[in-house]
Parts: structure tokens; sequence; C-alpha cells
């Protein structure tokens, strides 16, 4: 909010609106360790904002540099300009964070995904072994959403982080009446001084120019909220995933694990997932909020009594867990083990049912489809069932006497060789 | 959660599975003053929760006053039986503040319900002037809500902020073995020393008894969160009808305005209604806050990986703002100002169209129902078409000449003369 | 709402404001059946509500069996009161076959927790084995997150579904005048007569009497809403667990599959967990869907416009939603195989480090406890790394050789001796 | 789904992976009406989805029309890649219908402005009045929301709504598998093959090509449910503006009502502001909706066991909600009726406090900025208590006697001359 406050003297000492030797000062005294912050908090409740509480102490701090400069602190201004233009400057340094994290883990999960292009592992569907797949596509696929949510946050960064420049009602009225009275540049000429005032604080802050001031008009905030739950939620399918692979009877991934992580405050041999722990707990928070901050879209009048007042903490907490996510995941992707010893052990676990599909494909033109599925459904339930191989009850059957002989059977019942366009579909992931 | 450690051990000493000197010692050093709060928070991120690196802290604490008493430091724990326990002692605490600010709050509604038992006002449904009602029953609604969002907290308070205490799956095997070890009394009988060991902690805490560890079944953190979710909405509505009965237009209450209080950074006539403000932005936080929390009972295995996690800072916040606003809205109830000559004036504002309602019940075993309706509706029309009295209206109808005289004309066009059962209404909800 | 306006004819007819001939037509010709569902919806867009529509539509139906007796219809009344009392109607159906679904399911669970009170298994934490715990304290956990379900729906469904009865703007003015208007026994002493009139509604519809008109004071809903997702979250618990257990690599249990059930569209082999995958769809809506009701409570005026109409289809679906988990749940219960063998078999999976905290507190009074720890987390560590059983790793140690000899070590690595509190847990569970 | 059905069927034909014929008879036999959507709905508790009761049973269809095209159905595919596509037409109908409207009504709104760039109103900020502003600028901050949810709509129907294609695991395994045994074109390539299917799906659906199976990758479905919450959210705001704007109090605008519109059922003077209501009520839900939608992001393996099925109900109501309100806004929009003289009787209610800033502003320079607020405030206060003009008691004042003359007060007190940049704003917005 002091960078606001600076920016916004600045802004209107190159028209001409403030001394410049004013905004020097009100920016050199622009230092927050010179305010007391919980004085602040305290009087914030008297005005449901911080701004009039942070204008009056900030003020003094000015004047006893500069009376005179102190005159021209928050010049035209009101409590929303201030308080939402800070806040589009902490989202700015908070995005910038996030975002190459999020660049920087799709790296990673493109490394990962090319070593294992071809690393068969079960495909996995409603919890049980549905046909084979590759880590390589996995990977691919989290660097897809990991892609998606940067692509979404960096629109939100380069065009959706605006000033706030409105005024008390959105007319920027006390600007212009004070850019008159102070004869500044253009100040007769309403349109003219509204762009080149919107135009000097854009820059001064390097945050966007809004068309219109966005006090009850609140797409920026709402845009930032959907974003970051894009990018929790999405990060929470990659830790959904690891926590799956990392359980102990999978055991496909392990976390990296330098000293001291993971480690339980009861038992000695658990080296704990936390990153992806810390990861799924963010996306289980962040959406919720978000949905707070989309409702507060939702506001009446020139300045919503509440529903400004409402997004400040959701935001806060959706940038703090979601960058935070990002960096854990930073973490998650650099360190990841992948075990595909492991991965072809557990492809083995159902004893060939895992391409039950692709032996049906087979037979469907052999035996009509139907009676093709019907038998494979029957001898996938036997085998379960007898704990015996797909492909031994397969080779007993009388049915299948003439259509499939035992060479041709083996090959099919190697999920090896059931991988679809897995390659492919790597390949082409990794040219975005 | 030193509160937790230490009270855990004061309860392993009544059972004699620790030293009552040890207890005494690790009382005595649970102190958070002693730790390094932005140390343990850092630590945190490496365990997925903050109770490693606290118990490591605390045990180096401990030691140095006593290296004997530091090996009864969390002894046969869990992070999660310190972390959980400490969030009910933090709830507990929050709560009989809220209940608290609660109570005070309804029985100022109760005053002004009782003062306004009959200061007629509009009633308004979908943004109008539907029928007349009274501020008495109005105040009275507010207090229903209150008490029972106070019934809710309390209810939680009294019965539904359980010790947590399962050791590292829920079994409390941990607990039993250093019992045995330690030749604790009744430690051979293991459901003897459960029982035992579970009153304890309890006593000691304040909290109540679980039957079951609660580790991965959430109903107290649910219960918690939707009973704060009802305070936080409920107060809402107090919030919404003063904010529509503060506009400037409407007049009919005003905030208490100490000086300061509601003031603007850029409008000096402004007394912005900032208690209400405050508590709407509460309101449209908490719900959703609230659905993360219960969305947290689908916790997978004996402790989840993240949505116990998730947990923190969404109940956190909604202590704090819940907390909050129930305190703002003591002050608001407090300091409130009606004023019943303005509800007059705004009664009368259309013009008798207010009480169509009750002519036409009067025209209906008249002219019946269809067809008084139907001359209400258009005479009502007229009257607000061309800014005329409903009444004059309906004199001049020659399909009422015969069946309404002016007397009773004007006597059922009088508002303060169609208030229901408002008045008893209000006796009755006071009566709770 | 049909049954609502029949009830509320008779409730008046019962106090002499309504002839009883009339009440009886109009329960009569109260069925849905007569009224075009389609032209009611489409004619409820231009009132916002379908009431208005419906009172036109039912009116002209009682009219052509007894004009006279269509006059009485909707005496007094209003959209939101044979809205609201519909819906508590709709409710409390739902609620008892939901509650009636879930003690069915406790019932089941409880016989599950019976029959493996002292069933060995892996206890799982944040996705790993942790510790042994028993399937029994696993089953009795869910069945008490059922009961907690059940618990609190049957506290709404007992006293928490109240008549809704206001009149236009909650202060029953238009009952008071109709019944004043045709001589209704008491209608001359208002208080009796509102008494008197809520007492006979709530009779005819077996609901509840509420204290105040609830127009605008929404916690019979708010409170619906929060049941509801309680139960729909429990229930996810109990889903994500089968998940866990169910999949191909862990195979504890397995849902009941009769012919068709689970089939997939793709893969003859599969089984897919079908009744766990229903429920926590319902789970991850519910609690959404409430917090959207919870919010409702903020509704300003006498009526709101929007927060009434809001409630509507967020209810509807939680209701199904819900519904449909706790039906699903109980033919989950009633049907789920559990694997007592393949518990102990993954059970060894760690090759005794499933045990490490026991040794460790063994070892805590002869070397100390951070000694143990450290030496019980190395010697996890080398045995996982290299592949061996922890056993073999403890009993090489130099450190140990004086302090644990080879029967003592056996007994501890054994994880069936390790449940602690598990089956005094599962009898003092079962006796909710 | 039929439709889906179908054109994956007429895809596979363009590859001869499929006869030509076949894919006729199937897309002749794709009718909704021939088949029986309750016995589907039934089936589909069974499977977990409808989709392998459908395939049964237009596979039924397909065979009683041509047996050997039955063979053809749902070849190689999976449930998902149905259920996904058949969404996806769904929500390209809705969107293009939804944008359709907010296009129209972002016209209507922009014509509004337009009329009204001029009309001076009171600017309100958290309820009261704050300085003023003109309906044209309101006019165009509506318009500038309703422009920004059409391009967030917009962008995703014309990029964001791909064909689902994956197989049974996200390999197209079976596509291919068939393909091979079909001797498709190219087949032999998998690439290629990946590529040309993809293509001819994506062409006959009208559909986009995604880069990757998106199963378990849910974007699309996560940015369908942020714009629509964010439309449903915009045009709440709206609505929110117009329910403050048509209160009796206040009477500036109101909404369109032709006969029978916003009849109530019991008052028959009301004409309820419908449209607002409906649009709020859609506000109110679509978010929470679309949180829900979000966490679906965090979606395990290749299908999730649950978080794909949470998505159906709530996209459905989302895209139903938020098409409605999009219609009712434009109903809204277009025959909104706006009263400028209410507006200028209104503005003159605070007696010139409404102007309190700009007074304050021309003093700054001759009392010092700190002294010129102190004395507005004090006399806003006193005319505000006393009931006067703030004219009035400034004339009065001894301090301004030497510095405020009597012509230039009366020029600063009126309204219409602060409307700052009001009109500049409207011109600038209005050329988006």
């Amino acid at each position: 909010m002091l960078d606001a406050e600076a920016a916004l003297a600045r802004a209107q000492a190159r028209l001409g609106a403030v001394p410049a030797s004013a905004a020097a000062v009100i920016t050199e005294a622009a230092d927050a360790r010179r305010l007391d912050a919980r004085a602040l908090a305290l009087a914030a409740r008297e005005t449901a904002n911080p701004v009039v509480g942070l204008v009056r102490a900030f003020t003094a701090v000015v004047a006893a540099a500069d009376p005179a400069a102190a005159e021209y602190v928050h010049r035209g201004s009101t409590s929303q300009d201030i308080l939402d233009t800070g806040t589009m400057l902490v989202a700015a340094r908070a995005l910038r964070l996030t975002v190459a994290d999020l660049r920087a883990t799709a790296d990673e999960l493109g490394r990962l995904a090319g070593e294992h292009r071809d690393t068969v592992m079960a495909g996995r569907t409603l919890a049980l072994h549905a046909v084979p797949t590759t880590f390589g596509l996995k990977a691919a696929g989290w660097r897809s959403l990991v892609l998606d949510s940067a692509d979404r946050l960096g629109r939100v960064l380069d065009h959706g982080l605006p000033v706030a420049l409105g005024g008390a009602a959105g007319t920027l009225a006390g600007y212009l009446e004070y850019a008159r009275l102070d004869g500044a540049t253009g100040a007769d000429e309403t349109g003219g001084y509204l762009d080149a005032l919107t135009a000097a604080y854009a820059d001064e802050t390097g945050l966007a120019r809004p068309v219109l001031p966005w006090h009850a008009l609140r797409t920026p905030v709402a845009d930032l909220g959907a974003a970051l739950a894009h990018t929790a939620a999405a990060l929470g399918k990659i830790a959904a995933d690891v926590q799956v692979l990392a359980r102990t009877e999978v055991g496909e991934v392990a976390e990296p694990a330098p000293a001291g992580r993971g480690a339980s405050s009861a038992m000695p041999h658990k080296r704990n997932p936390v990153l992806a722990t810390l990861i799924r707990s963010a996306a289980l928070q962040v959406p919720v909020l978000s949905a707070g901050l989309t409702q507060c879209l939702t506001a009446e009048d020139e300045r919503s009594a509440g529903a400004w007042h409402a997004e400040w903490t959701l935001l806060r907490e959706s940038l703090r867990l979601t960058g935070g996510a990002a960096h854990t995941a930073l973490d998650l992707a650099r360190g990841l083990t992948v075990d595909p010893g492991r991965m072809r052990a557990n492809l083995a676990l159902t004893g060939g049912r895992i391409v039950s599909e692709r032996v049906a494909a087979v037979l469907a033109p052999r035996l009509g489809k139907a009676e093709a599925r019907r038998l494979l459904s029957e001898a996938s339930g036997r085998a379960a069932g007898e704990g015996v191989r797909l492909g031994e009850v397969l080779a007993a059957l009388p049915e299948l006497a003439d259509v499939l002989d035992g060479p041709e059977l083996a090959e099919l019942l190697d999920p090896a060789h059931y991988t679809g366009a897995a390659g492919a579909l790597v390949d082409r992931a990794l040219k975005r």
C-alpha cells in the first residue's frame, strides 16, 4: 500500500498535479518499517479497512520529513485505490515466483517424461489395473496440467493485474478536482487527464491500465482466484498420483528424502511423502477460497459493503497456499525417484488380465464382438477366482482351439506390447 | 500444543506411566516463549506438520532443566494427538469468547425487540414494501438466529471438542507399550488402561472423552466448522438488514458512531456502517471455508495424506472471522440507533398500497376472491402510475360504491392497524 | 406443495376459518396428476417462484369440483409458506429413507467390526504402513461416522423441519384478517389464534412448530444442508478407504459383485468398485452445495430477493445425492468381502519395519529415547535399502548385543502382537 | 452421447477402420427417442456411468437395422470417451446460446450507457451516498462485466471444448488394435493414426483437438466451470444493483413488467423485481458448484474413482443456471426503465453533503488539508444532525468567511458539477 501511495504521488507529479519534490519525499518515506503494523491493524476495525489509519500514520511520517509534502499524500484518492493497487502489487510479486516455479516444474516433468517415454506400467482406472500405459505418458500429462496452470497465471500476470484508480466513487472526481486546483497539465480536458494519469500510475507501478475503475467490477480478483484454484487443484492431481504410486504396496515412485524430510514423531521407519501431502492440502483448500472470491463479483453499488472486504483474507491465503504448492511441486518433480522394476512387477499382478481388452479385440472379428467379450469376461473371472494366469484359462478353452494359437496368445498377453500410442503422445505433448 | 504435551505427561503421571516429577518439569517448561516459532514453522515443511520439530525443540528445553524428564516428553504419542488436542484447546478458548458475545448480543437484541415491540415499519420482500411489520419482530428474528448460533456453538463447546489420543495409527499401541514398560497402574489390562488414560487426559485438558481415536473420523472438526458457518452467516442476516435500513434513502437505523468510527479516507461527511460491513465480510467467507472442513471428513486410511493438513488454515480463519463477527455484532446491537419517525414516514411512501392485501381480503367475501384481487391489482397499478394514494383510486371506483364506505376504507388503509400477530410473535420469541 | 395447501385448508377448517367441506374438496383435489408441471415451470419464471402459477391452476381444479371451495384455496397465505412447507415435507420423506439406510448400514458395519475384531492389518498413515491395526477397528470407525450422520439427520428430522406460516411478510396478517372476516374461533385474540393455527398446521403436516415465521430466518435449511454434507462426506471416508483397500496391489477388500455390477465398456476383466465410486462422487459435491445453503442464511429483509430462491436446487441435489449415497453405502456394507489372508500378507511387506515404533519404545529405557530412535531409524533405512528384514539388521547390531536377545526381538517384531487397544476400542465403540 | 458414438464411427470410417455403410447405419440409429432413458438411468447405477448400458441398448438398436454394423458400435472405445465428448457437445450448444445472450445484453447495456451518459445520480459506497456519478457509467460498468464473461465463455467455446479420445486408459490402444485388425489406413504408424483419428473425430463433432487424452487432465471442465461462475456472479452484480435501485425508497429503476410478470400470491400491488431475483439466485449458486468442478482436477490415476463422476451434476446445473441467468439478463437490460427525475431527487437527499469531498479539496490549499477535512467533517455532522443543508452550515462558519464566498460555494455544492470523468469513462468503455 505504501508503494501504491508513492507511485500515485509520482504519477501525479509527472502531470504537475504534485510537486516533484513532494513526490520524492513521499517515495522516500514509503517504508513499512516506519509504521506500527499492530496499531494500524487495530485502527482498521474502526473504518473497515486499513487505509484510513495508514494514510493518517503515513502522512505523519511524511510531515516529519517535510510538512509541505504531507499535503500531497493520498491526494484526491480513496481507500480502495490504495488497497486494491497494493493487492495487485503483492499478487504480481507472488505470481512471478509461482509461475517461475511452475515452468521449472514443467521442465523437470518433461525430463521425466522423456526418460521414461517407454517405461511400461499399469494404467489404473477406478482404482484397478485397466490396461498398460507408460510412466512417460503419466509425467507428460502432469506437465501438461502444470503448463495449463502456468499459462493461466501468466495471462493474469501479463494483462490481468491493473492499477486501481477511481477516487471516492469511481469517477476520479477527486483527482480531477485537485489537478484543476493545482494547475496540472491538461487538467482542463477531463478525458485526456484521465488517460494520462492512468498511464502514469500504471507505468510507475508496472501494473496494467484498466479501461474503467474496477472498485465494483471485480474481474481482476475473480480471474486471479480462478487461476490460483486451477493451479492448486492441478498440482493436486500430481500429488494424488504420487500418493497412489508411493503406497507401501505399490512402491513405484518415492519422494526425494534428504535427511530429516518426512520424519514421523512416532515411527522411526517412516519417510512420509510430505511433499505430496502439502500439495494435496493446498488442492483441497484453494478451490473453495476461490469460490468465495468469485462470489465477490456480486458487489452492489459503487463499492460493496462487505464483498470487497471478503476478498482480502481469501486472496492472501490463495496466493500463499498456491505459491507454496508450486514451490513444493518443484521439489517433488526434481527429486522424484521412479522404479521401473517395481512397475514391471506390478504389471504382472493380474496374471495377464490387464490386457483382456486386447484379446477381446483380436477375437471380435473371429467370434463376434459380443461373444468375444463374454468369453474374456468369463475367463478373466475364472482366472481371478482360481488365482491362475489368464493365458492358462484361455489356452484350455475349446472355443479358442481353432482361432488362437499359443504363440499369438503369448504375444497378445505381453503387457509391454499393448501401450497403444503412449510413446507418440509423449512426443507430441513434449512439443508444447 | 505445549499445553497438550504437558497435559499428556500429567495424565500419564496419574497412572504411574511417567514420574510425577518429570510431568512437573514438563509442565513448567511448556511455555511458548522458550521456543523459536519461526524456526518451527520452517522445520514444519520438512515433515508436513509442526509437531516433529516442536517435540525436538521442546525436548531440548525440558532436557536443559532435567535430562531425565526429557525421556518422558511425547511418550508413546504421535503428531496428530498433539496437534489435534492443541486445536481443540484453541477452539474451546475461542468458542467461549464467541458464545459469550453471542449471548450478550441476544440480550441486546431482546432489549431492542421489547422496546420496539409496537414500532411499525414497512415489511419488505424482494426489495419492495410488502405489508407492515414491526421493528420489534425484526429484532426478535435477529435474536432468534443469534440464539440458534449460540446453541450450536454451545453444543460443540460442551460435548464436541474431544482430546485426541490414538498414537501412531489410532490403536494407542505406543502409549500401552510404554505403560507396560514403565509398570503403570493397570497397564496389563488394555481396556482399563485405555479408559483411564483417556479420562485422565480429558480431565487435564478440560476437553471431552472420545469413544474412538478420531485421527481419521473428523466429526469434531466438521461440526465445529458447520456451527461457525451458521454463526457467521446468521450474523450476516443482521448485517444485510442493517445495510438496507441504514441506506441514505431509508435511514431507519444507524450504526453506533464513536469518534473516528466509520471515517472515509476521501469523504468527510461519511459515517460508514463499518460494523455491518465487517460482519457481512465474514458471512461471505466462513461458509466456503466450512465446506472445505466438511470435505476433510473424506479422509483415507488411519491418517490422511492431506485432508488432515487442509483443516488447519481453514479452521483458524473460521474461528477468527466468526469470533470477530460475534464481537462486532455485540457492538452493533448495543449501539444501534432506531428511528421510528423515519419508519413511519417510509411506511407512507406507497400511498396505502402496502395494505392492498388487507383490502383484497376484506373485499373477497363481498366480490369473490378473484375479482377482489383483480380490482386491487388494477387500482394499485393506477395509483402507482398516477402518483396518487390508493385510497383515492378506490374511493372513486363504482364497483366499490356499495360494498365499502369511506370510514371502513380509511381504517383498512392505516398501516399501523395491519401488523397481524407481530406483537404476539415478539412476546413468544422473547420467552426463548 | 399441494399437500401444504391442503393441510393449510384443513388446519384453518379446524379453527372455523374455512368450511370443513371446502377443506375436504381442496384435499381431494390436491393431486399432482391434475396439474401440468411443464406449464407451471414455464409460468414460474414470470414470478420467480412456482407458487403463483400453482395457486392459479390449483384453484381452477378446485373450482371445477366446487366453486365455493375455490374461494378458500391459499387463504391468507403467501408463496413462501407453501413452497417452504412443501420443501420440509419432501425433506422429511427423504430423511426418513436416508436415516433408515444409515442405521441399517451401521448395523452391517457393526457386524463387520465384530467379525473382524481381531483381524490384523496394516495401519496406514500418509499412504504408508505405519503400525498394525485391525479391520474391526476400521469398521468400527466407519460405523461411528455413520452413526454421527444418522444422529445429525435424525435431530433435524425430529425437531428441525417446521411448517412455514408467516403470510406476506411474516406477521400472519393475512391469515388473521381472513379469520376475523370468517368469524373463526378465537380470531379476536391474536396470540391465541396464532398458536392454534400453527399447532393445527403442524399437526396436519406432521412437521414441527416454529417459534417465529422463518421466511428470512433460515436455520432449518442451513441445518439440513449441514447434516446432509456431514453424511455425504462421512460416507466418503468409507468409500475412500474401500478404494485404497480394493486396489489391485492391496486387494484386502472387494465390493459385492452381482452379475453386471461394475462392468467396464472396454475391459472384460474389470469389476469396478462402483459403489465406492458413487459415494465418493456424492462426497465431493454435497459439502459445496451445503456452503451455498448456509450462505443463504444471509437473507435481507422479510424475504430475500435471491437467497431464498438459491436454496431450491442446492437442497434438492443435496437430498438426492446424500440419499443415494446412503443407499449405496448400505449395499456396500452388506456385501463387502474382506480378505484376512491378504491383510496378513501385506502386513509382512515391510519386513518388520511396521513395528519399528515398538522396538524403539522397548529400547528407550535401555538406551535412552533419542538413541533408540536414531538406531531404529538407521536400521529401518538400511533394511529398506537393502531389501532385508528389519530383524536381520537389528540382530547384527553390536549396540544391541547385550540389550535385546533373539526371542524377545522375534516377539517384538510380530505385528499381530502390536495392535494396542484395538480390540477394546471395538468393544467400546459397538456399545454405542 | 449418441452423437459422440455416431461421430466416432464416422471418424473411424474415414480412416477405413469401420465400413462406411456401418457408420451410416450407426449415425441413422443414433436417435435418443429409440432408447428408454429411465432404463438407462437405472442401469447406470450398476456401472457408475450411463455408457455401459447405453452401448448395450444402442448396439441392439443398430443390430435391429443391420447386425453387421452393430459390430462397429463403440469400437475400441471406452465409457469416458463417449460421456466426455457428449458433455462437450452439450456444453458447446449451451455456450453458443449463452454467449449470444451475453453479447445481446452488452448491446442493450451499451445503449443504456449511451442514453444516460450524463444522467447524474448518487454514487453509493458502503450503502451510503458517496459522491455523484452517472447512470451511464454504471451501465457501462455492467456492460464491461458482461463482456468479460462473454470473452471468457467465448474463449472456452472456441478452443476449450475438445473431443475425448483415449480408450481404456488414455493410450488409445483399443482404437489402434482394431485399426490394425481392420487394416485401417496408416494403422501401422501409430503416431500418424493417432493424429488422423483425433482430427477426424474433432472434425465430425466440431470440437477441438486435444494434445493428450484428458480423462484425468480436467482443464476443459475446470475452465468451463470457472467461466460459468464468472458469468453468473458478474450478472449478479447487475442484479444486486437493480435490487438496490428498485427499492421502494430509491425507485430509480424498474424492471420491465409485462402482464403477469412479478405478481405476488398475496399482495395485489406488488410487481416484484423477479428478473434480478432469478439472476441473483444463480449468482449465489454457480461459484460453489464451480469450486466442486475445479476440485475435480485432483483426479487420481488414469481415471478417477469419483472425481470424474462428481462433475456431471455440478456441470449440468452450472450450464442451466448460467444460461438461464444470461437469458434473464437480456430481458432485464432490454426492458429496464430508468427514472432520471428520481435520481436527481435522491441526489438532493443529503442536502449537499454528497459533495463534501469537493469542498474539502477546494479548501485544502487555503486552510491545509487536515484542517479542511476536519472542518468539513464537523460541518457535515452538524448538517446531518440538525437536518439542514450543508451550504447553510458552511455559509455561517466564521473560518470560511474570507476563503469561500457564496457564489463559489453554490457552484461547489451542485452535484451535477462533480461527476469527474464519468462521461469520458463511458466513451472509452463503449469503444470496447
